[in-house]
């Protein structure tokens, strides 16, 4: 499992890593919701905005080092919480962990991972933070935030944006399901709500399944369980983002879960600028959603992030190549954002502001 | 004749029903006016507009019930009148109509039904709508609205955008005919203007077949003959939105006749909103077009629809399946619809409006 | 050479009609300047302008009528100016001239037709116009006129778009050369200039060819010498349509020579209201470029066009079926014209306005 | 080694090139870096603006030609300096200046020439220009100055826009590596910064590489020792621009490397407005990337610059057929230009403004 001499960019594990999995589980990491039409305008979006160089810059001593919330980073980048990363390695999340930190990149365990949060962390070479999904029952809730202080993480990322599974009709028309040696481990025994699936019957949505979904209340009482810093993971809405902060949260990650909830929300970067304008500062601002190059997550960094998170193609290294696989990709990242600063002139991540695009949204 | 288990969203049974049926008949049910330029914008049109989500909203005791001129609907979604169902399948319209009851869906037979409309009206488990065509006789129309009237259908659906037939390529090219097996029905015995079709010598439409038209005239001597609510469908102007209302309409259903008579016509969905805005809650208005997904109807609900209907999908669900496949194609649309209003947090048809959209149209 | 009977629009007649054609004749016919890029947009911009329907509009006594310079048309067509038709069809231009006659059509003889001016005049079952280029030499021009007098065609067309051959790659690559039968005979003995071929040497186009170009003294010098209608072809710049009615310009054609002199040209459509709303109805706008609907011609007379004139439909027709298939074609015009107009509630052509667009250009 | 007769525009010489060059030198000469968004949009810009004719104008004694900085040109166009030409051709750097004077057009040598610098002027039929990367060491950089000065080199192009290479993922992953006989040979001996390529390990960008990048202090100092014109290639902010002219910069050339360094910069063609109104005629302003017809010249002409370079297709035609290809390749250029001039009423030069522009950019 070593990196394929042909990989010379991010996207070029997805076609490695696809050669390596099967059908339903490449559905499972690679589809969105509905019609792809936010899957694709994530790409898409970045590629629309322009960047405009600055020519002779003076770079002496140029870093794109970052700190944030208990982690050092090379670069403003982290990886995503994905669930079940055994899916596509044998060592799964402890593989994926051990690569971000070999790249001096951040790494988000899952909720839904598929080891135990405690012994990840435990052989994690770096600080992870931890992904907490509110659980039906908030006893379950509070047993997840014991295990990740105990254990050491250095943030919860609460994911709000989920409330309902997204209409996944790749993965339905696959029939993916689970193998048996891959589940949450971490919710075992936990209560769970039932999955939505359209049925000739009524349907399930709001008969039941809604019920299990949670509010500002649990915010507010998880808020009130942990030191731990809380970042709310999905918030799009510039008035959800106020009421975020009123409540105490210490971060957003503005998201639309990589196009696999809500078919038809804009694009990642796109929903970015009014949430990072409300916000104004006053508790840092993290986006995922189709970022791929070096170039992209200076844009991010431009229109108000002070980092990423990177999804799917970590998800492919990982499948291509393990733990080398996941550093190599955000190694290549950290190398194409940094030569981004420095053909736009920028040495440190403080001087990336708007003006590095050539025609910077309204 | 069950439901083929890759079925996961209405787009799929186009495939599939496609897969049963005739070219010819196909044709007839699947295409477009012209070059299909409006029929690809109904959908697109919908794909353009952006959705914002709310987190943690507050969804209990959500719904997303709708009551409308004598129909009760789990969701605001009507199958739209539609000709000759005994083309997709044996039991024609008696299908159609159980389907949709079983779905909790609204259900407009249409005026070219292939079954007989009083038997239809008897075997509905639900209440009905009736679509009409002003006949070239007033009395042969009289005598449609008396037996609408008498079989118990709750409203009447003027159909006014078809003054002549649209420039059908598609079909032509096919030599679509109906089988012996199918026609209209219940205008056995009526007079028919002749059909539009390109000569070598002069052109029909001045010369002959115009007269048969309706005009704003028949509309108020239709009003002055019953009590049954009106609707008129495919009014697409403000000012045409003002006349109706003044001549007593009680609903209006902008459509473009999905894309089958006018090509170049805007997608039904952006022809909505000036209407809506014109009509301004004075009475309920409706759309048809393009409506694919439950983000479609949300998309509608906010820019002023109080339901939509939808067409060629239910047309191919019911050659797929019959009664099973109308039904669950209109559930699958059902929970895709309270998923996408959980998501945006709106836990009533009430609570839709245009802050659902990311970037409301001017 | 009947009708095939699958040809139910304009452009099925293209494939038809290359099917009956060598590849070089095909360039020739169908092919537009450089990289295609105007000839695209002659068609993509008809097709972004939408109409607005009416509903049950009073349509009797409608009608699609026009009279313009000695015309009287069943509807606002006109064949324009096509060189050298013996290329399509043995009969060439008397066959074009007869099927535009049958079907109520305008037909305007091109300068560099391949028979005998007068004997077409005298053929022609309904009066024709005949299009002039300019020659070196003004008294072969003036032997133009006389003839075109002479023979009883009622307007003059002088094209002025093409000083210089287009970069016309597309036939150079195929190697186009006119067949030993077919040729200019009208501009049998009259001098000519040499054509423009890029070479490995100098440009030929400023050291020669261009001291033939005509210019507006040669302009003011024909409005002298015929009391015929002038009409200018392809003046597409609103200060020069000032200098045309100045010079006593009976008639405006705005045209881009279907896309065939300089690429990146707007599409013709695009270049109608400026010139539309500088003439302000002094004398006649006409245009062609891309109409092959009859929604394209209402959409014409909506941005100020008094008529258009079709090219290529009519030489594919042409070479499909002769005068039956040309007449066929301009049929199948106008009747899709008659039912755009009842459609969008305009009984007659003067009632079509920019109203009938949904979104009018600014 | 003659010219094929299907050649008819600069664009073919692509295909015939790549047919003679095996696919690692195909992937050097045609990437772009990254995902290649600007090098398509460098084309797609051009074709997005749309030119608006003049008829009838006056254009005698036109003419193309134009004088810059010691060169005089037939046609405002010059060969881009390129790297490494002999992988091309074995007559490399000597046929392109060659075929460029041949055709009266300008040349650039580049400073990565796989000839001599000093033989190459010495053999070229017109005068040259420079191309200078400053270099690590000053005392190499003055080097490259004396011996262009010696040599008659009659300008200096000091290329800014590249101080870390680009993200070249089509040439990786083909494995793109000098040949044996082909390198820099004016660098020989000179210090070199180590190439950027990503590896599982940290970023070299920000670690070493940078340190060799020029700033303006290199500038300043150059402009000291040298009384040849000095351009500068590749600043595109306005800001830059004006820094550029208050350190003694003489041109300037609005560049993105033809979408080899910064993938995600603006068009070529839409960085050149700012920069031009900025610039407001102090010093000349030239541009390149994507220009391949006569039009696009004019284009640029029309939005502020005086002359443009071409580059790409000049590589392919000396692949193709040497200094005749490259002489045919600028011919061809100049005969559309010349008849893009005449088609839209321009007999020199001076005439060209942005009227020439339907729409105007803002
Ligand atoms: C296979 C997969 C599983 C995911 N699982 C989770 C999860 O368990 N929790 C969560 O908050 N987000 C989850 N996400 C969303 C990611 O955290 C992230 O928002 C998204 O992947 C970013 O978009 P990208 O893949 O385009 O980089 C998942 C995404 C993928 C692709
Ligand atoms: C095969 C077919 C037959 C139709 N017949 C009728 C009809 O008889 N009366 C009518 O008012 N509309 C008729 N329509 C139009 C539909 O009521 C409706 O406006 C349209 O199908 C909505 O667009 P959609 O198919 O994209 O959902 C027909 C549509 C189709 C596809
Ligand atoms: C094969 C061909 C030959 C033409 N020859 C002439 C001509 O001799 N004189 C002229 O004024 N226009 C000529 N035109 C241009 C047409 O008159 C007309 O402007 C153009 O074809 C309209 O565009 P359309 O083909 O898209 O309808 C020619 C066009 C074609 C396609
Ligand atoms: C193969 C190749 C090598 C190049 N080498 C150099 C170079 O050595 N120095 C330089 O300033 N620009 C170099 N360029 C950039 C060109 O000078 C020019 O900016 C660019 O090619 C213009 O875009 P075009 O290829 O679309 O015409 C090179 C371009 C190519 C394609």
């Amino acid at each position: 499992m070593s990196i394929p001499p042909d990989i010379v960019c991010l996207d070029d594990y997805e076609r490695r890593g696809r050669a390596r999995l099967p059908a339903d589980i490449q559905a499972y990491i690679g589809g969105g919701a509905a019609d792809g039409v936010t899957l694709r305008d994530n790409r898409e979006a970045f590629a629309r905005l322009r960047l405009l160089p600055r020519a002779l810059a003076d770079l002496r001593g140029a870093s794109a080092a970052a700190s944030l919330f208990g982690l050092r980073l090379e670069a403003p980048v982290i990886a995503a919480p994905m669930a079940w990363q055994k899916l596509a390695h044998p060592e799964g999340e402890f593989a994926m962990a051990t690569g971000a930190a070999a790249a001096g990149a951040g790494c988000i365990a899952s909720c839904q991972a598929s080891v135990d949060m405690t012994e990840l962390a435990r052989h994690s070479p770096a600080p992870l933070w931890f992904q907490l999904y509110p659980q039906p029952r908030r006893e379950d809730t509070l047993a997840l935030v014991r295990r990740a202080e105990d254990a050491g993480y250095r943030a919860l990322v609460v994911t709000v944006d989920a409330p309902v599974n997204g209409v996944r009709d790749a993965e339905q028309r696959c029939g993916f399901r689970l193998p048996a040696h891959v589940r949450s481990v971490n919710l075992d025994g936990f209560a769970q709500a039932t999955a939505t699936r359209a049925q000739p019957a009524r349907s399930p949505v709001f008969r039941g399944l809604i019920d299990a979904a949670p509010g500002w209340d649990d915010i507010a009482w998880l808020r009130a369980q942990t030191r731990l810093p809380l970042l709310l993971k999905g918030v799009v809405h510039p008035d959800d983002a106020d009421r975020s902060i009123a409540l105490g949260a210490d971060g957003l990650i503005v998201s639309n879960h990589g196009g696999r909830v809500l078919d038809g929300m804009p694009a990642a970067i796109d929903l970015l600028p009014a949430v990072a304008r409300r916000v104004d500062g006053r508790i840092p601002v993290l986006m995922d959603g189709g970022v791929r190059r070096g170039t992209d997550v200076l844009k991010a960094l431009a229109l108000g992030a002070r980092a990423v998170l990177v999804g799917r193609p970590l998800y492919w290294a990982l499948a291509t190549a393990g733990a080398a696989g996941v550093a190599h990709a955000l190694a290549m990242l950290a190398t194409e954002f940094e030569a981004a600063m420095a053909l736009t002139g920028r040495p440190t991540l403080a001087a990336i502001d708007a003006t590095v695009l050539a025609f910077p949204p309204r």
